[in-house]
């Protein structure tokens, strides 16, 4: 007989250029994609309507990007973050295929780098994780790392590696997830904006306006839906007696609102194509209001297709705290309220 | 550059014939009927199984008539009331087609009439808003009246125009969302009473006995499953220095939570033909418990059709107070505790 | 005219061998599926992926059971329960044939006992209730038993009689709701644990770990999703006046949670192939966070088919009580924190 629960890798647990592969294949449907538009209340066009994804080119409406990011981090969970002491970002996150209802997503992942922490009690792992489709076709991939804690502190450690991960993801990189569309059949009155690409700058920046109060019921639901296990965000009593003494919300919960939100300003950004970086500032708990803004911080043509092009934003979600006056760095880091700075590429009609 | 962001239309904004074209279309899917379920706890056999509803004459279960109301009334909230102060009335809102999953709505609303306040402050803007199919085919139109701020107080209106709008949908207008029905096929067992169209008399009063308690979370699913971005409902953070201090739900939410509750005596009435009238007496917040009871106003044959007639019924919804007493209008108005007072048209088999 | 509201059925209103249909015939779907997943988290990986579930043998992923065991339930309240004082246990629940996504299920039950209580105010109403699908093939049945009151306390009772119930189903029963799987192509990389049949024994006993706290919004969501209309679960209005003041969470709520928290330890325990006696020690309310743990107390193999085993797991689940010291029965009965004491058969892969 065995130990039959999982008990979670430990830092001793990972070696360099180690495979995992991850449990719990998930065939996504039009249930998971209503679930999904009740959580956040996204409005981008080529998600919600068959009709218009056809008339552009899709076979049918695709799955929602994060969705299919959310499903496949959550695979992750058990086998690379259930003994992390924290969370400390991702990067290099691209989305190669669409998803369509009715796909069914798996995950695996790869050891890239590990590096004792200082003290020796713990370490950091980063992974290359990669979401596949039943054709085994790649839908995405990212590296992510996370301090990881030793089964035994002190035990000894591998010689550090440290991956060499890029800033950003080359804007070449992007649209592989896009069929290439009939723009002239985009119809900017279903997608609520008349601005393209065209329409934006670098260094412009929009306060996305609305904001979201969040409840318990609906952050787990989300993280449930996404089978994602991670003790903090479900048990309320062991997290009485955390420093924060509550259940903290799951990190691409914030992403996905962030995303929804930024549809007022960002209407026609339909695809969300690569996460170049993201940082979770500070914790987000149930009550409290998220807001948003983005700065468009580069634009660049993708090579081969002029249907669409790439804008670079950089949102900033914040807590209780409107975004008006644009919040988001100070000389001494993150203004006050900010809780979530993601850099990613969309992909808007030219 | 533009400003990018949406601050919706003002009173001045508005012409009499003017046509507004709104965002986002939206395929319907088995998952928001499954979500609807959830969220109401409808029980109407039609709408709850494909092979009752087969072999009545449906292709299929159709769409819950209020889920296809709130589609497409939401769609029409960023360019009609977001600058709302109050949303005054509904009428002649009359189903025109049945909706399946994966039909696809889109909405269009013309501006039918103009008229300022006293105070110069704002104006009352009356629409006639039509939801469509991917056909084309009109499934749905009704008219609605709103106050919606001006720009700049004090700014020249229009000559006032004022709607002409029926009391009541005329019975004849009615059923066009319902194939010919084989009725013997109807299993009364199945739809959970006997009571059928012939069982019903104008002046019958129904308690539906049961009361529902609501969450913060339950409204802001639905209002989000709907896409409805009125702000009012989702931001606790602006809502503290509102003068009720809390978010206020949805009031389609209400409808779709006593059209629930009146199974419990109206198990029969399978299809909302039309609504005359519908007024929001009072708003509700969560933690608030709805209860309902109505009362059959009228009954009318269909013209050309004996499968199906028509009950008009006035349904009163309260907050925190059971309706074995049938609390509705007093000589001052409405009963302390009702929140909602619709008039409306159901088909039942004959 | 008749009264048009449901009053339920009363003691008096039952005689053995009375057969009852229950109304609201219900087609599932892939949106109840993803409802299903966001509200309880549950990995087991057959139910998740058609691939995997095509792969061995099923042609699409089945419909979770305890899914069919809600849905089917719900339907027998308003007739059976819904003046029932407490619902004392349920026995011989088997399940017959698999569910899959546009299946239609209604339900049926027979009165196979009945016996006054002491006191003469109400009496114990024994009913197996049967749930088919469209094609009218039995997919579960079980038998269950609840206190109903008199409609008129002192009303002359028949004479008792009380069904022979036994206290486990044979395990030459299991597993007609699984099709001959090719348990070759069943990947243990996919359903999250290497641990297959052969590794189980009985005595062993195994905490799930995890714990998750129980939101208002949460229960009422799912017990709606079941058109369960039970009032304790939905009224606070009411139940502010019960004596524990509270909404009471339905006990299959409960069920489904400690199943979903049982993949941690008994993660191949991919079809819950009968229930033999369940018991609600005590009550669960929102905020309450939920733990389990199992003990394993008998192993048989299918007669006829070496494709899968079966295991007898008593399932114990506790409110604010983690089960590392796995909390069971005391010389004075359940141990305190216990709501849940579940005897059942689960089948896994050989």
């Amino acid at each position: 007989m065995t130990v039959k629960t999982n008990p979670g890798n430990f830092f001793e647990d990972f070696s360099v250029g180690q495979v995992l592969r991850h449990a719990t294949p998930r065939t996504l449907t039009t249930g998971d994609a209503a679930l999904n538009t009740a959580l956040y209340g996204s409005r981008f066009a080529v998600q919600s309507s068959d009709v218009l994804a056809r008339a552009i080119g899709y076979p049918r409406a695709p799955i929602d990007d994060l969705l299919v990011f959310h499903v496949v981090l959550g695979k992750t969970v058990p086998d690379i973050s259930l003994n992390a002491v924290a969370n400390l970002g991702y990067a290099e996150c691209v989305f190669h295929a669409p998803v369509y209802p009715g796909d069914t997503l798996s995950a695996t992942s790869e050891v890239i780098g590990l590096r004792e922490t200082s003290d020796g009690a713990a370490g950091i792992v980063y992974v290359r994780s990669t979401g596949s489709n039943q054709d085994g076709q790649k839908v995405l991939d990212y590296a992510r790392w996370a301090m990881v804690r030793k089964r035994e502190p002190g035990a000894p450690a591998p010689e550090p590696v440290i991956p060499h991960l890029h800033k950003a993801v080359e804007a070449d990189r992007l649209g592989d997830a896009v069929p290439f569309l009939d723009t002239k059949a985009y119809d900017t009155w279903a997608s609520g904006s008349g601005d393209l690409w065209d329409d934006y700058a670098p260094g412009e920046r929009i306060d996305h306006v609305d904001g979201m109060t969040v409840e318990e019921a609906e952050h787990m639901l989300a993280t449930r839906l996404y089978q994602n296990t991670a003790r903090v965000h479900f048990n309320q009593y062991a997290q009485a007696s955390d420093r924060f003494g509550r259940r903290l919300i799951y990190g691409g919960y914030v992403i996905s609102l962030a995303r929804a939100l930024s549809f007022n300003g960002l209407a026609n950004a339909f695809h969300l194509a690569a996460i170049n970086a993201g940082r979770h500032v500070a914790p987000l708990v149930a009550g409290d209001t998220v807001f948003a803004w983005s700065e468009i911080t580069d634009k660049e043509p993708l090579s081969g297709r002029d249907d669409v092009g790439a804008l670079r934003v950089r949102t900033f979600a914040t807590k209780d705290k409107p975004c008006d006056e644009l919040p988001g760095l100070t000389e001494e880091g993150h203004a006050e309220g900010v809780i979530l700075d993601l850099d990613y590429w969309v992909l808007m009609p030219r």
